[in-house]
């Protein structure tokens, strides 16, 4: 963190820190004790929170404060896509220490305004005080029509697993973060396209309107990867009651993994299933709607296996190579661990 | 805080904890990605943060978990009752270090859950994740006709100035918290009501219907006096571009504070006008409407003084004695100082 440049936070009152601030939201909605927003009719209203602090979701040497504030922005996005709902606002509830500068501040607000207007949605105010640790709170809301909801327990036995793209990418680029020497056998473009899957990731807010144009009355299940691909399909089976079986040589690697050296094989399959913060959508549907949404949604996306009687979640080898394993949620990520 | 029951944050799974903290949310609304809540046709979508954080906002020796959780919910939905919402719901995000004791963080809800009752309002999701400081961070939604949002920018010169109730009370329940030989010539009940002023504030949800049963075409500007008296109304004076008189006599100084010998006049005053966090009401409108609205919210709500032309808060005296001074938002809470 740039503790250099000046001001500092304490040299500034709050109130014109907050002024500060203002100028990343719209005019018209700062100046009150709570911002309105204008919802469609017959709409639901839903709601997400997570919470970042300095040092265990991001440092100092992977995440510059303008990636703080886009990854943020992407990880409520993703909330808000896995529900199904288009986004109308963000909160920002921000604790800074007060001898951080003001930029520092201002860059999270930069990465934050980055991310969120690709999909047009404005931050609507936000609280700002002192913390020895930076703390960045988010809560974001969006909408969605009652019907199109999309919730983790509507899986049944025989629906396909899709994913929207590969995972294990946002893993690979902390790890070259943390240590540059890794992955020297692949490309520069290759290192770029890892990184950049950990600093901006996208939240798939693109592919909720792929999924009704396909059958506005579709019956689907679905949750984000950002707990990691494993976490996701244990939670939608645990939610629906239901068990999967996905197929080994299916699983959604992303390409650089199988191809370095400094990965063997089974390093790689861990990375994409417990890798984490790849924000894709992993959903279950039948299975021609699955294929086509596939199409659609085109690189990346796949069918990985499919949801069966039962429960647990078995990785299985159709070539017979490998034994059947049972995936679980105790190597996801356990933040208390 | 307690380090001595068990078992401590970190002996918890995320997913274990977290199934703990859902018990205090409705069954229907947990275990998605984010929670979906309906709102009425033609309402719009009001929405507040706040941060809290320990040794910033509260402290072992003067607030409970209970009353940690109590304030955080009270502060939010004050700020959805100084907009004329009415409140749908609240995240938590909760940041906490590994040796806390779990029962330490339920309390938190205990206390947020027993505020939230009073209105009907469930908490609706949520975070929580370890952080070397505690820190609660919530956000709250609530619905509000169109025209019957209060904004800080709707008052006119002429309009009389509306205080719901007493002030100085939650900061003399602090001065008696941290130094218990404060305030000796004060009985107990006295004591309790200081201190409960602090612990465990109302929020004036109760206010609005109250203000839309005068008249449903009234115009009427607000906030709440969470950060004191005295920046209420230079706030709104400010966002209304309108000057107010404030009135001495008429200061709604709680009852305590003029009467112990621990308190000059002048230091009660100035508890009144910059203790903060009483979380009244602060109004502007029309004097015979606010007549009427003293009358219906009976004891403590009183008229200060009335809204004027120009620029700037003065303190004036009629009877003569003590000269006009202006206040200004310079001795409120200002956290980074």
């Amino acid at each position: 963190m740039n503790l250099s440049s000046s001001p500092r936070v304490r040299d500034l009152g709050e109130q014109a820190f907050l002024e500060r601030l203002q100028r990343f939201c719209p005019a018209e909605i700062v100046g009150d004790d709570a911002a309105v927003l204008t919802t469609e009719p017959g709409q639901s209203l839903v709601v997400t929170t997570d919470l970042l602090v300095d040092r265990v979701h991001f440092s100092e040497g992977t995440t510059s404060p303008e990636d703080v504030g886009w990854r943020a922005a992407a990880m409520n996005l993703s909330d808000l896509a896995a529900m199904g709902a288009s986004p109308l606002g963000l909160t920002v509830g921000l604790g800074v220490p007060g001898q951080l500068s003001v930029s520092w501040v201002e860059n999270v607000y930069q990465g934050l305004s980055a991310c969120l207007q690709q999909y047009a949605t404005p931050i609507v105010g936000g609280d700002v005080c002192r913390s020895p640790v930076i703390t960045v709170a988010i809560a974001a809301f969006g909408q969605v029509s009652p019907q199109q909801v999309i919730r983790r327990s509507a899986a049944q036995p025989g629906d396909a697993i899709l994913v929207t793209g590969v995972h294990g990418a946002s893993r690979a680029g902390l790890e070259l973060l943390l240590n540059p020497s890794w992955g020297s056998d692949l490309s520069e473009v290759e290192h770029r396209l890892l990184i950049q899957a950990h600093q901006r990731p996208q939240p798939r807010l693109d592919v909720v309107p792929k999924l009704w144009q396909l059958d506005k009355q579709l019956r689907v299940a679905g949750m984000d990867s950002s707990d990691g691909l494993a976490d996701a399909v244990v939670q939608i089976c645990r939610a629906s009651g239901v068990g999967a079986s996905l197929e080994r040589a299916d699983m959604p690697i992303a390409t650089p993994l199988t191809k370095t050296t400094f990965l063997t094989p089974e390093q790689a399959l861990e990375w994409a299933l417990y890798g984490g913060e790849d924000f894709e959508l992993v959903l279950a549907l039948p299975p021609a709607l699955a294929t086509s949404l596939v199409q659609q949604l085109g690189q990346g996306a796949a069918i990985i296996g499919e949801m069966v009687e039962g429960t647990g979640v078995q990785l299985v080898d159709r070539t017979g190579q490998y034994p059947a394993i049972t995936l679980s949620l105790s190597r996801g990520f356990q933040h208390f661990l």
